[in-house]
Parts: C-alpha cells; structure tokens; sequence
C-alpha cells in the first residue's frame, strides 16, 4: 500500500493545511529535504481542544498528551501534503522533533512523542522510522500541549 | 535589490561577528546548506541589554521580546556574511528555529519570534520566507529573552 | 590520528549502542548527513546515574553538568558508529542540538554544553568544529540533566 492508501485505510482524514499567518511558512523544501514548520495539536476544527492544552504532568495527562502529539503528526502530514501534492512523494520521514509543553517534573516524554512517532510509521511503514529529539519545554504557542517539526526525504 | 542593498536601505549595520568562545563554530556549511548556531540577542556593543534579558511574561513583554528576537535576527545575518562573504551568496533562508525564555503562562511565542522572521523577509524578499519552529524555553544562555537558529541555502 | 585512534588513545569505550525502545531509530541518514537521535545521559551501564539527573542550577551542578553533556556526547558517537561503521567515515561535525535541563534562574549553559563539543574536537580535531545551540528545557526524558542531538557528514 502507499502511504495515501494507508491514510484512507485508517480512516485519516487529513486537515486543509493551515495558511501561513506570519512570514514564514508551513513547510520550505532545500534540494530532496523537507523541513516542516512545528505544527501545534489543532484538531479538525482548527482550533486546540481544551483537552490538548496545557501542562503534561500538571494540567492534562498521558492520553491526552498522545491524542495531542497524534494531532500535531497528523498536522504535519497536511502539510507535507500540501507543500508536495501528495504523501506518495514521500522516500523518508527523516526526523521528528518533538516538544513536550511539560511541568517540570514530567519524565514521561517519550511516551508521548510517541503518538506522533507511531503515525509516521503507520503511514510510511519502514521508511517512517525516523531519528527524533523529545524535550519538555516551559511553554508552547497557544498552550498547545505538543508541538512537532520534521523533515522529510522526498523525490521529484 | 539585493539583500546587501536592501540591508543598506534599511539602516542596518550588522555588528562584527563574535569570536567563538568554545569549541564550536558560528556557522557550518554542508553542501548547499549553512547551519547558523543559536544566537542570543546581543546588541551593537556586544552586550545583551537588561531590556532583552529574562522571561517573557514576567520579566519583559511583548515589544521588547520583539526587539530581542530582531537582534538575534542580525546577529545571525552578521554570522551569515562572515561565513560566506556576502548575503547575497544566500539563495533561500530555509528554516529559523525560536527559542523564547518564558514565564510557564506565556503563550504568546509566535508573536515574539516574528522580530526575526520579518526581518528576513525584509532582507531576502521571497527567498526569506522559511519554515520556523518556535518554543518556550526554561532559560537560555546569559538570560537572553531569545535565542535564534538559522539553516540557510547558499551558493558558491 | 584517525578519530577511532584518537578515541582509543583517549581511553573511551564506546557502549553497545541503546536499541531503539519505540518506533523511531538512532539515526536516520540522507544523502551525506546523519541525523542523530537526541541521547541522554545513560553511563556505560545503560542508566543515568544519579549524578546525572535533574536540573542544573538546583539539583546539580557544574561539573556534573559536564559530565553528563560528556556522557551524551560519548553516546552520540556510540549511534554514529552503530549507523555506519566506524568514526573514520565521518567527514564533519555538522551541528549539536544541546538541550539541558534547568531551574529557571540557571545562565551557564553554553559551559556545560561544552563537555560534548569538547569532546567532538578531541575526536575528529578540527573537522569536529561545529555549529551549535545551546538551550535550558523544562525537563528531559528520564530527568536526564542533558539531551544532545547531532548532524553528522559522512561518506561512502
């Protein structure tokens, strides 16, 4: 299966990419890599649930935290799709960074990247394992509570 | 215009690059791509002024944040030219990573950061708009209120 | 000397290189850079000591601080080797990521990174000058007192 029809499979719906609201953009392509802007965990909506605000460890908690990290994967594949056409364009997922809106003492970081890391996979499959950096940071824009960058390999 | 003209006409005198004070380098080149090390916002004198130090949302706000991230923003571009010799060797700046010092109820990240990314733009027209990533930090080096990181595409 | 050499003379065992624990790798390369994986600081028995852990500026402090970027850095080179080989394929240090684990009030950063930089020169001399940036997190996985990222140029 490619990576579309693996998408369509789990009933994915991706989000109309988010239009820039400052000078930068979404995603800037640089010869066969993709560097995709930090995506927050905007739902369908286009709005941050309240239930994917806020602290992990203090205010929200671990399921919430990887329904968040999810959101920001799914955000990121949006615009991939978006800056290339389609995810079949994909050869790698190449990196994921991944901050974690986090009280200070929350150790459980990985755990919740790992909502976005185990999509990357769902969808691209062996070329969806990537290398990955998780931070806790003191706060995210709009008090989202996991935000994902990436960079992609990609042909054409 | 070119982006040394424009920088002339926009009044901005980029400061003498700092000397490395470890065993790191300001900038590394790769192939087409420059990555540009973290600046704080070190001002004309070489000094971080009390106005761009500390936590956004406790200690300083919303216009001097602005003002800090634009310094980071020229202190890059001055990294930029020592580097390669002139911005106009520059083809496309690919990625700004923002690293904003903040209060844990600051939300107000993407704002902040605009101070650098207005200014690329400002400096390279189209070829400034960038993908960013943009997080708040528990501290940054000398209680600088930003830090910024740049990938740029170069030629030559 | 060739960096393998340099490593022997110096006395460092590299560790087993950690398996992947969830679905992303150690490292990811495209084209000639190697992107490394955000390490921790485990010692060579696989666990961060506690010695290691917690936060710079309130919990540890300096020297410890450098040990653990020392001992993240140690485990960057373990996941070069692992990827590809041997430490004599690398061609240049491209760029660390140094995150650090920090009371809010704590400025040393840039030194405690310095016990991976250091460590990046007295290895591949002066191809492991690179760039680089410094920032103090919220927390880190395992509340490890450090995370280090890498890029990496190789050959072959």
């Amino acid at each position: 299966m490619t990576a579309e029809q693996r998408l369509k499979a789990l009933g994915i719906v991706l989000p109309t990419a988010a239009a820039p609201v400052a000078n930068y953009v979404p995603a800037m392509r640089s010869g066969p890599l993709l560097f995709v802007s930090g995506q927050v965990a905007f739902g369908p909506d286009g709005k941050i649930d309240a239930r994917h605000r806020g602290k992990l460890g203090a205010e929200i908690f671990n399921e919430a935290g990887l329904e968040a990290a999810r959101l920001c994967g799914i955000n990121v594949l949006a615009q991939v799709r978006s800056a290339i056409g389609s995810l079949d364009h994909v050869t790698r997922c190449v990196r994921l960074g991944g901050f974690i809106n986090s009280a200070p003492d929350f150790q459980a970081l990985a755990a919740i990247m790992n909502g976005a890391s185990d999509l990357m996979v769902a969808i691209f499959g062996e070329a969806g394992r990537h290398a990955r950096s998780t931070v806790g940071v003191a706060q995210l824009p709009l008090d989202s509570a996991v935000e994902v960058e990436a960079i992609f390999e990609v042909r054409g």
